[in-house]
């Protein structure tokens, strides 16, 4: 294959083409279509970024996926570039060292943002060239594009219908000028059509773009694989679908009409897209980075937050019988990873209102929760678990009124010291969080250290975020609120902003400790002082007790656990048949 | 005044002037010869700025001086602009309404950032023109600059040779290239050439200005005024004095040889140093935005920390015998604020290393302790203290070996519940704070919130920093780093930074509370998590302990108190007389 490009590259007079992970909608996940850098590699991590000269190819790939980056490019001839090793070249000067003033670097353009591309033809000293997707001809044994169905998402669960989420977003803007909000995430646009689909694993969105004017929408999409409910409601709410490959067409068109002022998200406008605007006599990023759609989404209406407390009702009943049937089988040897994910999927299915998974199940043994994004994917792959150490289990769903995601970790064995206060110092993170206040204004960049204090005061840290915000029955990773050290999103959170809270610590080799619940801001009062916000938990999944240093946890944060069970048993017992509710009853007892 | 302002803003055909507060060294006090907006306005706050146009002057200062400047400024002829009030034009848009296009407004370059400068220039219509201190011919009356003895900070206090610093100063730059850095804060220039001062209030600093070398300082200054020992010490490290007013003529100089790479601190360069060296060949802004000298001299070597505990144990018994003091006469009605402050001064004086204040004492009764900055001057203004609510003292002094800023709350007679939680919440904060671990990379701007969480959790705020750094026998307040909520220094803290840790609450009209501290950052440990570190307590001042709620405060913090109480008590308590000892025994007995 990679011949095939070096030979598209010699016809089009260019000397190396960079190939992303992503698709035009810069979501998580990408459509098997859209993953040409796997198809050409034979690397299918989720994040890497080939570049194919004329003579030779490499890939940069971060250290989650280096030994399995290692072993799928053995023998295709692509060079593993290790990001972050000492001695490795970025893309930037790996190419400058190839290719000089004169080449010409090819990029499809609607994978980059316009940052991205300038940053590149800063650093570069050959042209870069945006150019469309090459590789229908290239690779005719791509996997076509498709699309499933699309269906309505109810106003009795959205909470809003269209007309009012078109009015909200436009809220702010001046109403003397004709404005045009450019979407490609997918997200943003299921929330704003009350509409939701099955184009791209584990997110429940059909593929599209929009362009959203004050009084009604041009929604870019496979008309055929929507509903018929969906359309009614659509052409009620003034949605008009166009093609979905008519998009770019119609926003070079568009941007001709002097009179409209065109509005993207920095995160989100493609070089492609910023290239067509540029030529619009109004064109502006938007004021908020991701955009004021994925601003008011972040933000959940009463409905929805109702909506997310029945999903946590229904996710709850599931986990607790998870929790128990672990308990009551592992010392027969018959549970691994893979079928305990399994397990829970099929506790889960019991709901007529379960949609799925909203991300691949995470049960994890001992050492291999230490590793990131571990996950069994078959009987044979998955650990046997039996009873010695801990198992980390990393689940969610969706339900049509709402996204679950929850992590318990749960002891197997009689623990040591160490292990006690490691799983103790995680859950202190994660309750000092839960009771956290706040004056309105706040970050999670500013929050953050709440959650890590216990940890760092045993000089251990965690390097991913410690809370991202969850989709409404959409993406359960979504912006742009966030709770993390190492950059601040400068989002201030708001009552209805939906988080994870998730402090966690993995011990290589040893073992992998996670306590996550999802969080709601939701008001405390309001004062000469300020307005002030606090978190309420929505999650309602019992968290093991017989593994905490009493002492080192604290009374308020003993007092904080004590309530969280009372309240869960009163709210899962009803659901449960006797047995189960007996074994909820010693689970939630009070420490 | 103002008239023969307008006459001097005729004759050079000017529309308007901008007078500020501050000198052209960017410092904390200024010097009476530089309070021109004083003498012109009447008003004498620390903040504010005076515009006078030909026929109108308006002065903006802060909630602070609403009060004193209305009651200064009236027939003045001058009108008060409250900054930050609905409706109050902010200095740019009110000179927009009276100076058009055609217009000149001046300024003393001296005395504005090259960014502030830049900012006038983009919000004014008329045009911006940087001129040199004008106020020696147009107000004779004015206060002439001064130049008080200057001593040698000798070795043995400063922990490091002149030439010592200068390496360190340079140590990260490319060896091949020329630098020179421009230095106009005093006390960068104090703690770089081991010399002190007492030119200005509080701050023992020289005025003075330098450009530093790899090899040598040129040092701008009043020669005559340093001791023989200073001279000598200062010619054997390669510092040459040249005369204060030649400084911005040497620059001038200086900027034409194209050898010389020129950096000078954002913070601190002013629009008229930016204009000379905009003709330098080579001028950049420092790396660190308050440049290399201000934060290598941030991180206080083990002399200075040494130093530093010193003083903190002679100011430990001084207040001590205040506190003592207080008690035994708080029943006579004889106490009041101002003659409390006086005897702490007294009882400092009694150490030979007393060398005064380091800002003015601040000794405030009940409501008066909710204004920000209250200071009685007089007995005749101050307060009465009787057994009646809560006394705050604030005060710091100065001794060769460092600097001390400590506050403490005391109850004087029975409190109300609320009174308790209040005090019990703040000094929550500051425990909590002193606790904190964290890793490599943290900034103040991240710790900040855990000092607030349990006044948060009371929806109560304070809206001053919780932390400053502080100079050793230097300025109380120093940067680069803080712990702030409203703004990021982007400083990481590092080990030998020295901090304040001061959460405070303010009920207007009833009481102020406040409890500070004063911080080491020192190591904590090293591991495949990360570097870490933490806190050590330099202060050693007994915290009321009688009107804590124990509960609230928590076990954790109950321990760090106690622990704290224990140390304090060993360590001052041999410098006490029997009577003295014992009263500290029963303030330190554990709770």
């Amino acid at each position: 294959m990679l011949t095939r490009v070096r030979a598209y590259l010699s016809a089009e007079k260019a000397d190396a083409i960079i190939v992303p992970s992503n698709d035009p909608h810069f979501g998580e996940y990408v459509q098997e279509h859209y993953c040409t850098r796997a198809l050409l590699s034979g690397f299918d991590g989720s994040a890497g970024t080939l570049v194919i000269t004329l003579s030779e190819a490499a890939l940069w790939t971060d250290s989650r996926y280096f030994i399995q980056a290692g072993t799928q490019l053995q023998g295709t001839g692509i060079e593993l570039m290790k990001m972050g090793v000492e001695g490795v070249p970025d893309i930037a000067s790996w190419l400058n060292d190839r290719i000089d003033n004169g080449g010409t670097i090819l990029l499809d353009g609607t994978l980059f943002s316009a940052a991205e591309y300038a940053s590149y033809c800063n650093k570069l000293k050959a042209r870069v060239m945006g150019i469309a997707d090459p590789f229908d001809d290239i690779l005719p044994e791509r996997t076509p594009l498709y699309f499933r169905p699309v269906i309505l998402q109810k106003e009795s669960y959205a909470g809003l219908s269209v007309a009012a989420k078109r009015k909200l977003v436009f809220s702010e803007d001046p109403t003397d000028i004709k404005i045009c909000r450019i979407l490609v995430r997918c997200d943003d646009i299921m929330w704003l059509c009350n509409i939701r689909g099955s184009d791209i694993d584990y997110n429940p969105v059909a593929l599209s773009y929009a362009l959203v004017f004050r009084d009604r929408i041009l929604l870019f999409a496979n008309g055929e694989s929507f509903e018929e409910a969906a359309l009614d409601y659509l052409s009620s709410q003034q949605v008009e679908i166009l093609a979905y490959s008519s998009f770019y067409d119609v926003c070079e068109e568009m941007a001709g009409d002097d009179s409209i002022h065109f509005l993207s998200p920095a995160t989100s406008t493609s070089m492609r897209l910023e290239s067509i605007f540029a030529k619009a006599k109004h064109f502006s990023y938007e004021p908020r980075a991701e955009g004021e759609v994925a601003y008011r989404k972040s933000i959940k209406n009463q409905v929805e937050l109702e909506g997310f407390r029945k999903a946590n009702l229904l996710d709850g009943i599931a986990w607790c019988r998870i929790l128990k049937y672990i308990e009551d089988n592992i010392s027969g040897g018959t549970l691994n990873e893979y079928s305990i994910a399994r397990q829970l999927i099929a506790y889960r299915s019991t709901s007529p209102y379960y949609r799925g998974e909203s991300f691949e199940p995470i049960v994890a043994l001992n050492a291999n929760a230490a590793s990131a994004h571990y996950s069994a994917t078959s009987d044979e792959e998955a650990a046997v678990v039996t009873a010695q150490g801990f198992l980390l289990i990393d689940t969610g769903a969706h339900y049509p009124f709402g996204t679950t995601d929850t992590t318990r970790t749960i002891p197997l064995s009689e623990l040591t010291p160490t292990q006690i206060a490691d799983y103790t110092a995680v859950l202190k993170g994660m309750i000092e969080l839960s009771m956290a206040s706040f004056v309105k204004g706040t970050t999670g960049y500013q929050l953050d250290i709440i959650a890590r204090q216990p940890l760092l005061s045993r000089g251990r840290l965690f390097f991913h975020g410690t809370g991202h915000g969850i989709g409404h029955y959409l993406c359960v990773h979504e912006g742009p609120q966030s709770v993390r050290m190492d950059r601040d999103s400068g989002v201030a959170l708001l009552p209805g902003m939906v988080l994870s809270n998730e402090p966690a610590l993995y011990l290589e080799g040893e073992y992998g400790i996670r306590t996550e619940n999802v969080l709601v801001v939701e008001p405390f009062t309001e004062n000469e002082f300020g307005t002030f916000y606090r978190f309420d938990t929505l999650t309602l999944v019992p968290i093991e007790t017989s593994c905490i240093d009493r002492e080192q946890l604290g009374d308020e944060c003993v007092r904080w656990l004590n309530d969280y069970h009372d309240n869960l048993y009163k709210k899962i017992a009803p659901h449960l048949n006797d047995e189960e509710a007996k074994w909820l009853k010693n689970k939630c007892r009070p420490i």
